[in-house]
């Protein structure tokens, strides 16, 4: 298998630059004095355009062409096939778009960034609208150099969740939006059942941070090749399977925000803890799509982090180490308020019935925009409208209660967000076929052992890696394709019994 | 100036993936968990391979032919002169060394660094011999590949302190021997005279670091272009003029480690910090040499932080954070401890009298063992005659406290050693000229004002970076060449008072 040796060794080194690039950006937001800024955006900028350059050179096309014919008749699960595969798939994506507009993007999106952070601070659309207008321009031209079939939207979300089309999601959103829309103004109306005030008390930040990082040990987060650090922004970064990185952010009068948020971020780690370590150095490491990762994200964040048997085993030992907040609080009140739903305006607060809205909405409005149908100078009132339609409240501003809430547009990410959505169905249809494949992991997590589960998705879907597809790996893990069904089911019984329905 | 702009670009390339191994580098040290470092050590040598490849490449050769011949008649204090100058001198040197000695010498040292560790910990001399003899074979190879004139130690030593000659080393050396030996001696026959039991008592460690960092802030270590954090090794880091680390390590009952440790770390940071932000990105930032930074480091950490004026400042603030270990013990006898001469074996823990005699001994050695009139195996026999010669004591070990306390051989470097007596040498020749230039100078100090040492040291050292070779900075800055004997003054002066002699 020599061609492929020479492949790997020729893909090593765009491994390392981008894995130095993620220890550089890691640190910007983590330790960074405010003086290494500007030299660092160049270290950035040179690192990331040698291994573009790297990658796409024809030098490395040769290679792949070379490995191709070498793994032709190769069984499909073998390595080396994927690997290929992979490569091949990312050569051809990453020699499409041409090196002078991906640097008018780079330049255009870092303008962008300060316009937008402005325009959200003052709460000032307009300011906003010339720039998104020149960042979908660009992203246009981006969609046609990439290609596509059917609809221009379909060429930039590949690039988050390879394969998956527009029009899949659109199936699924419209599934959603006819069960969800309605259950949510039910559950609205009944908002007083449940009281979330234990968890907006004051919580000494050292402490949420020793519990947490137990939490997240508990659960499996290896620490031996990971640690945890704050951040403004909750991530997670990957330096190589050995070092899988999260940060977390904290704020006294409200504990869930650090708490899930860590359990969240420990998620995507493991995933990408847990890939096959043959695959160490090569495309194969790493999650499959944005999906699949934000599947093992929610997982653990909400159908594990957010149950019943899962404060079963903490909650004696939080309330030990918060008796003036929750000594008086009980279990049940406590799962109460970690599940509350509130009239979120904004996304990254939102509880789990309503953050689905949230996405869909801005699904609908992105595709609308890029294909042409939503001039920009009307988004704002579109999002206005669609927040009264989904969720019955019009935001009180534009700025971080409205449309210039989320960074991703300004910064080029279009077609990013329903990734989020897909990840919260397919952790629902994932957990369902482990209870079904490993019946005692309710009662091992009632126990307080974690391993079963972690153990199942390790098996299943962490080893491996972006060997398969996401819709593939889906199929192969349960048997079907994505589907929304059962996220609805699991969202609609535990809503009911809380809310009291 | 198109040619030195093109030559810029070219070489910012260089510079950056320079610093990009650095911050992998410092991160390895201070963050990394165990899992990260197969997968660091292939980035990290990614990263020096390709930023050598770029380096060395012959469009380099030839963009630094094209922008000489332009800066050619141009004054030689000009920025674009000098900047021509050190690249040239650099190109010249990478390119002689063949890229497979290089390669060998990375893989030999990396080895020998695990053997080097095992012999020490089991103080096993002839357990290292054999590497020794290697890596000694293949520096002797590099040094007939750099060229040299008189001695092959010259090729090595001009490594670290350009232009430098083996000849004048020895010279100075010999001036030290004669006077300093028979001081050394007569402060033995006077240990008594200081009782250094007041810093060996327990000091919380938090507190410890606390006390440091308001320390190195009030001396000018700008915090918002550095940090400082833990490692196991103390060192200096620097990523661009704009973000220089620190890093120091606590000792609980040895309060003078860290304290003396992170200000002579932050003698170093200042001096990066101070260069020109005109050089930043070029390889005109940072220091000249490795003797001249260590002036800057054993200046603030030895003729300032252990001088009576600069205790007058702070002692107050230290007692009041240990009033239980300081609170009867008077400035002067603080001031004592603190400049406690011992019969130092090893030279990381030697005081400032009996140090530079830990380096003339290794640099002796290493001389006639590289230039081969020292067998390595009678390398433990020659040390222990030094070490009775000059210090009057002999090794009880052969390991920590012995021939293998130091890695710098099991590493390669040789010819790196003599580096810290020049520092010495030079840290109080510039400091009489300073005091000459600004007599207000002893007076800020004694007020807690540095800010006048501080901005005379950028003004003619710091902003400089590598613009004047060593000889030419300290010509330049005092009018004579490098000499020991204001450093001997100095230090006679001090340890007569303090010894009652």
């Amino acid at each position: 298998m020599e061609e492929i040796e020479h492949l790997k060794t020729r893909l090593a080194d765009v491994v390392h630059l981008n894995h130095a690039a993620a220890v550089l950006g890691w640190d910007q937001q983590v330790n960074m004095p405010p003086g290494g800024a500007p030299a660092r955006a160049e270290q950035l900028a040179t690192l990331s355009r040698l291994a573009h350059e790297k990658f796409t050179a024809e030098e490395t096309g040769r290679l792949v062409e070379a490995a191709a014919a070498q793994v032709d008749g190769l069984d499909y699960d073998s390595d080396a096939a994927a690997l290929v595969r992979v490569v091949k798939h990312d050569y051809e994506l990453a020699t499409r778009v041409p090196a002078a507009l991906v640097a008018e993007l780079a330049r255009l999106t870092s303008q962008a960034h300060e316009v937008w952070a402005k325009a959200r601070a003052e709460a000032d659309f307009a300011a906003f609208v010339p720039m998104l207008e020149r960042i979908l321009d660009l992203k246009r031209q981006e969609a046609e150099a990439l290609g596509y079939q059917e609809r221009m939207y379909d060429a930039l979300l590949d690039q988050y969740e390879p394969n998956m089309k527009t029009a899949d999601v659109e199936r699924l959103f419209d599934e959603l939006r006819v069960e969800l829309v309605p259950f949510v103004a039910q559950v609205f109306a009944n908002l007083d059942a449940v009281d979330d005030s234990p968890v907006h008390k004051k919580y000494d930040i050292a402490r949420q941070a020793e519990f947490g990082l137990k939490v997240i040990e508990r659960i499996g987060y290896d620490m031996a090749r990971g640690r945890q650090d704050k951040s403004v922004h909750p991530f997670t970064t990957e330096f190589s399977i050995g070092d899988v990185r999260i940060t977390t952010r904290y704020i006294e009068d409200w504990m869930p925000s650090a708490l899930f948020g860590s359990i969240h971020e420990a998620g995507h780690a493991m995933y990408e803890q847990g890939s096959n370590p043959a695959f160490e150095g090569t495309f194969l490491a790493g999650g499959t799509s944005l999906g699949v990762h934000e599947s093992q994200s929610r997982l653990w964040e909400n159908v594990i982090g957010r149950s019943r048997a899962f404060w079963g085993v903490f909650y004696g030992d939080l309330q030990k180490l918060f008796p003036e907040q929750l000594g008086d609080v009980s279990l049940e009140a406590f799962y109460k308020a970690i599940n509350a739903v509130t009239r979120s305006l904004i996304r990254v607060e939102a509880d789990e019935v309503t953050y689905n809205l949230h996405i869909m909405l801005r699904f609908e409005l992105e595709k609308d925009l890029l294909e042409g149908r939503l001039p920009v100078r009307d988004l704002r009132d579109a999002w206005n409208a669609k927040m009264e339609a989904y969720l019955g409240i019009t935001p009180p501003d534009d700025g971080r209660h409205g449309v210039l809430q989320d960074v991703h547009w300004s910064s080029g990410l279009i077609g990013y967000f329903p990734t989020y959505s897909l990840g919260n169905f397919l952790s629902v249809q994932y957990w369902n076929k482990a209870l079904q494949d490993v019946p005692s992991i309710p009662d091992d997590i009632a126990r307080g052992e974690f391993g079963s589960l972690l153990g199942w998705l390790r098996e299943n879907i962490h080893r491996h890696g972006r060997k398969y597809w996401p819709a593939e790996l889906t199929e192969r893990v349960t048997g079907e394709p994505i589907q929304v069904g059962p996220f609805l089911r699991y969202l609609k019984e535990k809503y009911t019994d809380i809310y009291g329905l």
